[in-house]
């Protein structure tokens, strides 16, 4: 059973075990920085499927089967499955997962999800309700973009502050040891929204939440950045991981020498025109599930805070004149004991 | 800390109160047989905003606050809000919420939205995660039909098989007591899918989904259709309600004598020119926060189960040939003991 530390943070009274995870990608992604930690690489943009969004639903399934299978594990040992996705209604989960039977709880937290499900999947183990579970989720470059923006074949020009869809998918099974990488504290973040109204700056609209889920981490548990090895958001992008990196600092937290943004870390910045970075449910997700727990798995990092941040945006919202919400969940991960 | 028992289900070891709720609706749901019941009565369509979709999301926070009011609670006492919508990004929750500052859970479950979140929500309150959660959901006639179906100048003709969407919205805010109407057994749906493809039959598509977790529920607990004062789905129509009827008898359950869906509830179905009936996130969430809860403080009734249905389709995948899934999550409720 969970304890209520300070405002918004809860410890777990007996950390949950990341037991395995899996990672699928593109070739933009693979030939970036991280492009061999990755499990599984697709040939090309549909993966022998005939819509883009059947093969984002496909990554995701394809990425939990392989994530329960490198856990020792089958599909009915699962007792929750928590998924979502970039997409309209969710279908990357909804239609990738049914094939499963695994009982589901739909998510949505934008580029947050991944974290949304691992706090909700270790709290629910934690809590007795589950002895395993299952995060997952996904994004692919052509859905979102003809989704959220234009067309591809309209070769749209992209601003400097824009973020490029990472093309990829994480998943992780859940279940009740620390003899691996472990869950050990959860904290959720609010709904803030500073005003940003450009869609094209998601990163900056997206570090005020960044921030404050952050800043409240330390303020509840009383550590600071000194205790962990590695601070990962996903996807701030360059313009909102400085925004973040200068935030912390006016609070008296220096953050810059062990932080990182799973969205500069997956593409090579200079070379891959990606203008500000990679962004999409699955930049943290692939970072996290096929790069940084293995690691941890090696004992590279011994504590990292893993902090998911989403844009709660639509078309119509935008259309409409709204600025854009932001959130940012965290779990602090250690590395097996 | 709640217990698993059979396949799906859990039972909370320390029941979770639904303290309050609150329920806000339209000038349709007002002429229905239940619009008496509702806290808040829209004076029409816009209630002072610019679009619908402002209007939907403001129907979510003004639903929260009443629900907390109700409770004699604050905002701040707040641990977790759990909330979702049918609009792409379920911008009603993400917009109508962010001035609340209550650390945010955003789920998608469609229809089932509201079931999915008091599962959620009572989950993490018995492992001790939170003291308080509140759960909320949101539908609007007007936003639902011009994203999913028409624009509505145009006046596009109704099948027979059609729901309308409500437009409303309910918020329930629970905590540890059982000194009201409280969960005690929660059974967590998986997504199924019997390859209907007709998006204007969701009642149909959905039963199966229902089905699949009442049968679940009755056989995780060895509990019986005659346990409880009432079955109530949400939201299955005329359509789907004779179906789930049909197959539970198949299986040997007869839940002729207790059993109504939300869709059938909420319009007089013989005037109201509803077709088959009621249906969005908004319908089983106001007929629940509107007139069940209340009825269950009263004394009316002494046990329920309460399940939310969802389709999880969007035009996307409808434009893709794609059948619709359904999921259906359950939960049981005691009157104040």
């Amino acid at each position: 059973m969970g304890k209520r530390i300070g405002k918004q943070t809860v410890r777990l009274e007996h950390p949950v075990g990341i037991l395995a995870s899996a990672s699928i990608a593109g070739q933009k992604e693979k030939d970036g920085p991280l492009g061999s930690d990755f499990d599984v690489i697709m040939a090309d943009a549909e993966w022998n499927e005939e819509t883009w969004e059947k093969t984002e639903s496909k990554m995701q399934k394809e990425a939990v089967r392989l994530a329960i299978q490198k856990a020792g594990l089958a599909l009915s040992d699962m007792h929750y499955i928590f998924a979502g996705d970039l997409l309209n209604q969710c279908i990357g989960a909804g239609f990738g997962l049914r094939e499963l039977h695994i009982p589901y709880f739909g998510i949505y937290g934008a580029c947050s999800t991944m974290i949304e499900g691992l706090s909700l999947a270790s709290m629910l183990i934690d809590g007795g309700f589950a002895d395993h579970a299952v995060a997952v989720t996904s994004s692919h470059f052509c859905t979102a973009e003809r989704q959220y923006r234009m067309p591809l074949e309209y070769g749209g020009q992209r601003t400097p502050t824009a973020q490029w869809t990472v093309t990829g998918s994480g998943a992780a099974v859940l279940g009740k040891t620390v003899d691996v990488p472990h869950i050990t504290h959860i904290t959720t973040g609010k709904i803030m929204d500073m005003g940003v109204k450009d869609a094209n700056n998601m990163g900056g609209a997206m570090a005020p939440a960044a921030f404050d889920t952050l800043l409240t981490h330390f303020q509840d548990t009383g550590l600071s950045p000194a205790d962990y090895d590695l601070i990962l958001t996903g996807d701030l992008g360059t313009v909102g991981r400085d925004v973040l990196i200068d935030l912390m600092q006016n609070e008296g937290f220096d953050i810059t020498d062990n932080y990182n943004d799973g969205g500069c870390m997956i593409y090579d910045l200079d070379t891959q025109d990606v203008h500000a970075g990679g962004s999409g449910c699955g930049c943290i997700a692939s970072v996290l599930c096929g790069h940084i727990l293995p690691a941890m798995q090696r004992g590279e990092f011994r504590r990292i805070l893993a902090i998911g941040t989403g844009a709660l945006l639509s078309t119509t919202s935008g259309l409409q004149g709204e600025s854009v919400p932001g959130i940012a969940h965290l779990v602090a991960i250690s590395g097996k004991e």
